[in-house]
């Protein structure tokens, strides 16, 4: 059975990789592009339709006011992408929100900055496969009521590409992004040459309608007075989901090949570039050709139906924007890890996450996150507007903190032309500082609150955890000089009979002491007389030791006969050594006492007394065997 | 924590009891009858419902048969209870049909004997606790949707009830069965006199029918010619599951008061006479106030409702069915668990059926129990008449085996009067054997297919049990002379720094062998180099081998520096001393890695390998707090 997992494991992830092949595993400008930059490319998905929902109800003039909140956005989008410039330069390996608020704020900014990465990179999975299922189910209406599922399955497809190692999974995906660009880039370009050419258009398949029950799911009423320039505040905020997945880069500038700054600072400008011009462009087309975002249809979905026709390249884009979707998850794919890797090594995560697997990848990580999205998924039944309330508002937070810390760095190193950048930080964390505050307040009661829950309760976890290892390593560090070595040690065998495991204890015992008592439990006095008579004879030189249980317990009598030993101070050490039965088949131990696991936590708790468990292997020639096959598949 | 688990056990199970209480723990006549009689008189609850369901298909005319048949069916019972009382004599130790089976007619037979006995004591709790609930929603039916949930509830009260002891069930127990069998006699009673009275009856509150789709799910057709008799037939076989449970006296003969057999004989006689009577009484009120099955309504709550009119006394014998019925399931509370320890005890079962408990009940055989008709009556939605179909089948396969059983046992015995014996455990045989042929043949697409697939597979399973037993005891047997006694042990301790755990693995390790190696696995070169000027500086006298790692596992060097010494023949014996950290809190388990879990798995199929753990107890002091209190609530 063991050489079939591991042989299963084999083909799904690849043999074990050698740490001197981690630098292979690092990506060039074209693959990093398509596997760091995807996130923000890809938001251009649901970013416009988020900001349509919003306006649509306040009316179809309001709509007029899409395309200035996207060139809002957009300008908001390249001030941080030159403040993230400055990060890639300053931090050549690898500049996270954590890493530059911790270095520069302290520990309190830096963990409040790691909660919210770690929620948002969470969410950037669960809203990027969302979306990207939506895509799917625009095209082929007949899958919606599967979306949940096929959520998951992606999820799960991600999960197992990624436990592989991350090379493999940039050239797997790389092909995509580019089809998706070039898609979007035929769309805009068609949809604005048609659209100042004056065609006529094609009659549209759906009936693009706003759903006023699904808007007032989602916190909207029709507004009066202030609160028409709340809901133009709300949809600024929810149009600033284009922006997430920016700082994806300079957290992943160790990730590229080197020069790693430099390399990585040209993929920010393409990618800043590249979203600046999709973003506009899909809010200009929807503007133009009046689409609203309908219950069943994406805006995407519907520009493209309108501009491409309902043919092969519609068909085309709908697929390239699920695979880059599929992709932006992926992002998170490489982030979330790394970034549990990083707190793990400062002791704010479990050590299990600070080891890269067998693959080199930090396969914990990937498989906690993956676990999390999928659970966001299902509880949100895989509804994109529903689970985007919960999304920007770690992004923006971070950026603040971020860009903060840049600030106290600049200041801090004072070099030439300090003065310019600390500047530009500064404006960049005011900037997104004053969106942060809009997001919490305008999406609060749509789903935001549950963050403003979430993040704090993450930055318990992890100060407890720190207060745990600190505590921990300060009590385990050892300033004494040679241990001790001379005890009085003390060897108990409980017996039930003379056999094959019994005797093997026996060997085992008398190996590593001289003191050696085997221990019967009495529970019916009849068979310790045979038993005596048999030990007798037997004559190994181990004195039998006889214990009555009158509540037939065989635990209690062999804790107070170990307990009265250190007490009267015959012994400093006592080692309880149990056969432990090894069966063939599984479902065999369900026909043996685990007394070795019992006695093992009857003494769990106890100072100076180990358990010792000798295994005697039920079958021992079929299963020498097994270990030979065991041997060659790990080898 | 420890001891607040011990203090809630205490709570419900009561303290643990001294093995001479046994005795004490026996039943006298009165409690008897409540304990083993009930599954039995219980049974008029559905018996007569059962015979109407099929007869109503057949058309009012039919409705004629259900007294004739509830006539043969008694007559059967006479038959079966005077040949039981035979086997309570022969048996005074208690003659289930495992034993009379097994002792009489060979292994085989008392295997088919015990795999049927099995699922008769599960379906005898799953169809008692549906059919008792069902007499609570007859009378308050808004409770209807909730029947499954009330019955598992049930169900785990009677289990931790009888996880308590018998005794103390019998007494909380006794009040019931007397109430139920005073309001029969007056319900009977009452009926009688009323109707020969001609007095006029209220209208029926829920009407009577006979739901056609329900009979149809039951296998059930409208008959013509041969398919008439047929449908009689399987109207007797419904009937005869007033039968089920005269055999849990002879049973547990052994459970009662000494004289065992003549008090036990003496109940079965009060328990024939007494279900004879109400069988026939219930057929006879059924038929002479045309009371039909219906949906939502039992016929006892109709006969009642008749009789005793909607008020007090109506629903005192719904409360009392309720309570019967809970008995009757018990009865296979103090059975189940007993055949299971007589064949755990055999080597059929797995030896943790064979002990009893603190409270002297076998309680895994309790636990298991109570799963397994809870699943059933989850799978099957609470429906008693779902599940008789495959109820009684069991039963006379099992009295049909204990009398052939019988029939045998007196050719060998031949004392006075063993022919006039023979022939009455030889007519009971053949009686029952016909019934089970008529059980099988007409019930079979109704449910009874499923109970011949699940006794064999019992059987099987009980061989294969038997079998790795067998096997087991063969491997183990030791013939030969004292151990072996003189070994090179060498240990291993694998270590990653200095620390105090560390330290405490080492002088565990120096205290059991002279030769004892500390085992650093490098993953990366730079820390090597300073724990080995730390060793250095350290000089306890233990060497400090470096093993390389380059695919970053830390077990498979390990693995195979062990393998090397044992192939290099340099040691015959190689212990692997582990320091395991044991956090105060559970949660702090996830915080660290369980390196000595690894380790013993990897080793656990390696001969002449030990791994041993060496707990190092995070904040002992605080630990021996809580020990002082468990040891003080184990006392």
């Amino acid at each position: 059975m063991t050489s079939s997992i591991i042989g299963f494991k084999r083909l799904l992830f690849g043999r074990p990789l050698p740490s001197d092949r981690l630098e292979h595993e690092r990506l060039n400008k074209k693959t990093a592009l398509a596997v760091l930059s995807s996130d923000a490319i890809s938001s251009v998905a649901y970013a416009t339709e988020q900001t349509l929902l919003v306006l649509a109800v306040l009316g179809a003039a309001a709509l007029n006011y899409v395309i200035p909140i996207s060139a809002v956005i957009v300008g908001l989008l390249v001030l941080v992408a030159v403040s993230y410039r400055q990060t890639i330069f300053a931090y050549p390996a690898g500049g996270g929100s954590y890493t530059v608020a911790r270095d520069n704020l302290g520990g309190s900014p830096g963990l409040i900055a790691a909660a919210a990465l770690l929620t948002d990179y969470i969410l950037t999975v669960s809203v990027s496969i969302s979306s990207g299922v939506a895509a799917i189910t625009s095209a082929y209406p007949s899958l919606a009521p599967h979306a949940v599922t096929l959520c998951i399955g992606a999820i799960a497809v991600l999960m197992l590409v990624n436990l592989r190692g991350v090379r493999e999974s940039g050239i797997a995906f790389s092909v995509p992004t580019y089809v998706f660009i070039a898609l979007m880039l035929l769309l805009i370009g068609t949809g604005i040459v048609r659209g100042l050419m004056g065609h006529e258009l094609a009659p549209l398949t759906s009936t693009p309608h706003v759903d006023a029950v699904s808007a007032a799911q989602h916190g909207l009423r029709i507004p009066a007075g202030f609160a028409f320039t709340y809901l133009l505040l709300r949809a600024f905020a929810e149009g600033c989901v284009a922006m997430t997945g920016t700082e994806a880069i300079s957290n992943g500038v160790g990730a590229f090949r080197k020069p790693s700054s430099r390399n990585a600072a040209a993929t920010l400008g393409w990618m800043a570039a590249i979203l600046a011009t999709f973003f506009l462009g899909t809010s200009y087309l929807a503007h133009h050709y009046g689409v609203m975002p309908g219950a069943s249809e994406t805006v995407l979905s519907q520009i493209g139906r309108h501009v491409l026709g309902g043919g092969g390249l519609y068909y085309a884009l709908q697929y390239a924007t699920f695979a880059v979707l599929v992709l932006a998850a992926n992002t998170a794919f490489a982030d979330f890890p790394r970034l549990s890797s990083i707190l793990a090594a400062d002791g704010y995560m479990p050590r299990q996450f600070a080891a890269r697997g067998d693959r080199l990848a930090f396969s914990n990580g990937i498989i906690v996150l993956a676990l999390m999205a999928a659970l966001l998924v299902w509880l949100f039944h895989g509804d994109t507007s529903a689970l985007i309330p919960l999304y920007a508002i770690g992004v923006f937070i971070c950026f603040t903190l971020s860009q903060a810390g840049m600030v106290v760095h600049w200041f801090k190193l004072r070099d030439d032309g300090w003065q310019r950048r600390a500047w530009l930080n500064g404006i960049g964390a005011a900037a997104t500082a004053a969106v942060a505050v809009v997001q919490v307040v305008t999406k609060f009661t749509a789903g935001a609150w549950i963050v403003t829950i979430i993040i704090p309760l993450i930055i318990v976890m992890l100060r407890t955890i720190h207060r745990h290892y600190e505590r921990f390593s300060k009590e385990v560090a050892y300033t004494g000089q040679a241990p001790l070595m001379f005890l009085h040690h003390t060897v108990i065998v409980p017996v039930n009979g003379i056999s094959k495991p019994t005797a093997g204890a026996l060997v085992y015992a008398t190996t590593i002491s001289e003191d050696v008592r085997a221990v019967y439990v009495e529970v019916d006095g009849a068979s310790t007389e045979r038993l005596q008579a048999e030990w007798e004879a037997w004559d190994i030189g181990v004195p039998l030791v006889v214990i009555p249980s009158p509540f037939r317990s065989v635990l209690r009598p062999i804790v107070d006969y170990v307990q009265g030993l250190a007490e009267r101070g015959e012994t400093d050490l006592v080692t309880i050594v149990v056969p432990e039965i090894v069966p063939r088949h599984w479902w065999e131990h369900l026909l043996h006492n685990k007394t070795a696991l019992f006695i093992r936590t009857a003494f769990i708790f106890r100072p100076n007394v180990v358990v010792t468990a000798v295994p005697y292997l039920v079958g021992r020639a079929r299963r020498l065997r097994d270990l030979a096959e065991y041997d060659e598949a790990i080898a």
